[in-house]
């Protein structure tokens, strides 16, 4: 109980400071849907530039594209989807409600009871007992249903389309240009970040589990039988990544076990360079964000978690208020997806490596959820206190705003030059916010609420001798400083290449 | 014909190059869906980057959100989409074609017939004889068809959804907590980007119409009685612009009006200075991005093809090779859809000014169409010469890749050296792109083809005097430099801050 405070301190934060809000809120929503507000905006774009950066513009074999989220039926008959892209449900007799049987099985027996067959979860639901969750009534039989939404594409006669359930598939759909785009060459890489679409029989916890979601995907091509040369691996050999195997989950774990990639490779904990290359460097953007590494692992998942088809995943828990959730998810697809559009487009996928060998290429595939991170580092930053304050600590590689200028009065010019000074930090690309009034105790506490890292606040002196004041949100030490320095010792700050204590003995 | 030619050599560079590709083109496509290839995806996101910088970072008052693209019906109810967001159809009783019924009769009059009413449509189908494009087969009535995809959200007797068909619909239905995150001051702005969706009954011409499109949006809040009130106007108030008026439509133009916006506004050509105040600016994004001033301007639309709430709507057209096209809307929607989803959803938009006075905020919105744009820079950027080499003249701040780093040879250190280079290009922050292979002279020929400016070589020189030749794109003139120097050279030239000329009298 006190758990689901928690999130519902976050969320209230949230909607009161515009950084996220239900869709259509004035029409009562419709489940599953969220807006992110102007603060939640400014983040969520930090977070995806972060991504593309380390993960698609640092590299040099991975190229991003940008994909139709509506595509016609034949993409979904062809990968699976159309047919198998299913969850159990369940319905009441009596009230008629909806629920996924694996959760009423969950909630009753305490066990996951995911990826079971429909005959499997009838069995449990009559050996355990288990009636509906809402009026107690008889449960009907569980039967399947698809999560794609589907519309018509075209006036009278048109195709079936679907939104996309993942933005995967327009990768594979491409492999032939892409694969020709990299002159056929393994390995390469193609990212993707976008919206999917699923039709969630319950939709909940915020933005963990919603109908419309933003991915930020790769999809890594390699040939099988190099899986344990990736170009990079040497670079992130020696981070240490958190690891919960298949063998602790048996036994019971308190901490994960701590790994370098390449012991956790060498050992046979990771199955392949690839996947062990992009688990650091998820746990790197993770910590850069804010997230303490003790807080989450990557998970080996059980066979009957993960498709068919997987040769291994590896999910990246995040430890939240809610229990152990799902945050990224890590794919070894094999090349169950590119066979499987090559036979139904009649093509081959097929490349000719150097030495003559054909290959159709192995996929590694890590998925981050841009709303799942998001809403993880708005957990992990939360703070409050005695005097009944709360904040965000986030670190300025998140912060949605960095710095907030304010004048102490409005009068004698102090506007005006706190205008200048907010004017000058935004032209050298801060995202600066001017709060003109209020007490300055009040505009502190409402910069510190969003978690804008530094306040600068121009007073007489700053008239007199040029010079400002810099707060720091965490500590709430101020340093007075001379004007003409602010800019680049709020750089300094925000980079970690300083702190407060320096620059006051400098000072 | 010869139009038509033009763009499908545009069309062919993208698919072969990797800009762009029809959706799901291994399964025969859908129509009217496109995907951004790896190039294609560079392109789009610094024009996107662009517009971000310019129309939202750089204002105070502004702020970007992101909303769901799935919304429920209550939204259409309420914004009138879902009764009259149509297009008028009709069918072929012969072959069963569908036609947009202004198309046909503009196809076979030569006249715009938009905006007309069923029956003024039916009338002018009968009164000049027009049968069916396809098979001369007679056309029945013309009807309705409503342009939005929809679906279905929740597993059973669940509620109707629909992809929303322009992205501003989420600011009106989000402007209470907007006004609030704004404290209820005007005026104010709200951003959008992202994707709309409109069932066209006949997607054509490439990214110009397709049914799954992006745009950029701002709907600037401002109080109609301080219409001409606008806080920066003063600096864009000399800033020229290409206008048609209505009265230059009706006698026929050859060239487009030139005046200041503030001349514009004093002279009542445009109505107010919201308005003039966007057309400076994207007159100025499109220059940046390649787009030559004399090829665009902005046309008051006429009555009959504007909404009929709206208080004047300037299209940006630009001279393409399939005619006038409009790449950018903007519309006075005055307070019609905030007054919509007032009424609707039972609550009052009304903001309470300093002085007392109760407003219920106007309307202004620019929409710039991202493939729309995207395309015309291609297109005007697009060249060939007698070599018969083509070769895309994008400005650095559209330009996929900025630069590319050739080894002469692989051999003899060289490509370490240009990879070490290119290396740092990169973490310099540059687009640089690698190419250890084949002849020196195909190397640039690919280059210049997908627009790169500016090719780096590094050769035998590179090794014994540390020199490395720049050359650029649009001369072929080539400069050689130190490599210590190539860095800050490279930024330089990209900023138009040094020319080819200067740096060979340096050295």
């Amino acid at each position: 109980m006190s758990e689901e405070r928690f999130m519902d301190k976050i969320i209230e934060v949230c909607l009161r400071r515009g950084f996220v809000s239900p869709t259509a809120e004035i029409y009562g929503g419709a489940g599953g849907f969220y807006d992110y507000g102007p603060l939640g905006t400014l983040m969520r774009q930090k977070i995806i530039d972060l991504w593309r950066q380390s993960f698609v513009l640092d590299e040099d074999d991975i190229y991003e594209i940008t994909g139709s989220t509506l595509l016609p039926e034949a993409v979904f008959k062809a990968s699976g989807h159309l047919d198998s892209f299913d969850d159990p449900l369940v319905q009441c007799e009596k009230c008629k409600s909806m629920f996924k049987a694996d959760e009423v099985i969950k909630g009753v027996t305490g066990k996951s009871a995911e990826g079971l067959s429909l005959e499997e979860l009838d069995k449990l639901i009559a050996d355990n007992n288990i009636n509906c969750p809402s009026c107690e009534g008889t449960l009907a039989k569980t039967r399947d249903f698809n999560l794609m939404f589907k519309t018509e594409i075209g006036s009278t006669g048109g195709i079936n389309g679907y939104l996309r359930p993942e933005t995967a598939q327009n990768i594979f759909i491409n492999f032939k240009r892409l694969a020709n785009f990299m002159r056929n060459k393994l390995p390469f890489g193609v990212a993707q970040m976008g919206s999917s679409f699923r039709n969630e029989i319950s939709p909940r916890n915020f933005l963990i589990r919603g109908r419309e979601f933003e991915q930020m995907e790769i999809e890594m091509f390699y040939d099988q039988d190099k899986e344990n040369e990736h170009p990079r691996f040497h670079e992130v050999a020696d981070i240490e990544i958190n690891l919960v195997t298949r063998e602790m989950q048996e036994k019971g774990w308190k901490e994960p076990l701590k790994l370098t990639t390449e012991a956790a490779v060498d050992e046979g904990v990771i199955p392949n360079q690839y996947l062990a290359y992009y688990l650091a460097l998820e746990t790197e953007m993770l910590k850069a964000i804010g997230i303490p590494e003790d807080d989450f692992w990557f998970r080996h998942m059980q066979d009957h978690e993960a498709p068919h088809y997987s040769a291994g995943n590896f999910d990246l828990e995040a430890d939240l208020s809610l229990g152990h959730m799902e945050i990224v998810g890590n794919a070894l697809r094999t090349d169950y997806d590119l066979q499987k559009h090559a036979k139904a487009s009649k093509s081959t996928f097929e490349l000719t490596m150097p030495d003559g060998k054909k290959v159709v290429p192995h996929v590694f595939e890590p998925s981050l959820g841009v709303g799942r991170i998001f809403y993880t580092v708005l957990e992990k930053c939360y703070r409050e206190d005695e005097r009944g304050w709360t904040w965000f600590q986030f670190p300025p590689t998140v912060a949605p705003l960095e710095v907030a200028v304010f004048p102490l009065m409005k009068k004698d010019g102090l506007a005006e030059l706190a205008q200048e000074i907010h004017n000058e930090l935004k032209d050298a690309g801060y995202l600066s916010f001017y709060d003109g009034s209020g007490k300055i105790g009040k505009r502190y506490a409402r910069a510190d609420e969003i978690g804008i890292p530094y306040c600068v606040t121009v007073d007489y002196d700053s008239i007199k001798e040029f010079s400002v004041t810099i707060r720091d949100r965490d500590t709430m030490k101020q340093i007075k400083l001379p004007i003409e320095d602010l800019e680049i010792a709020i750089g300094e700050l925000m980079d970690g290449e300083a702190d407060f204590e320096e620059f006051n003995q400098e000072s």
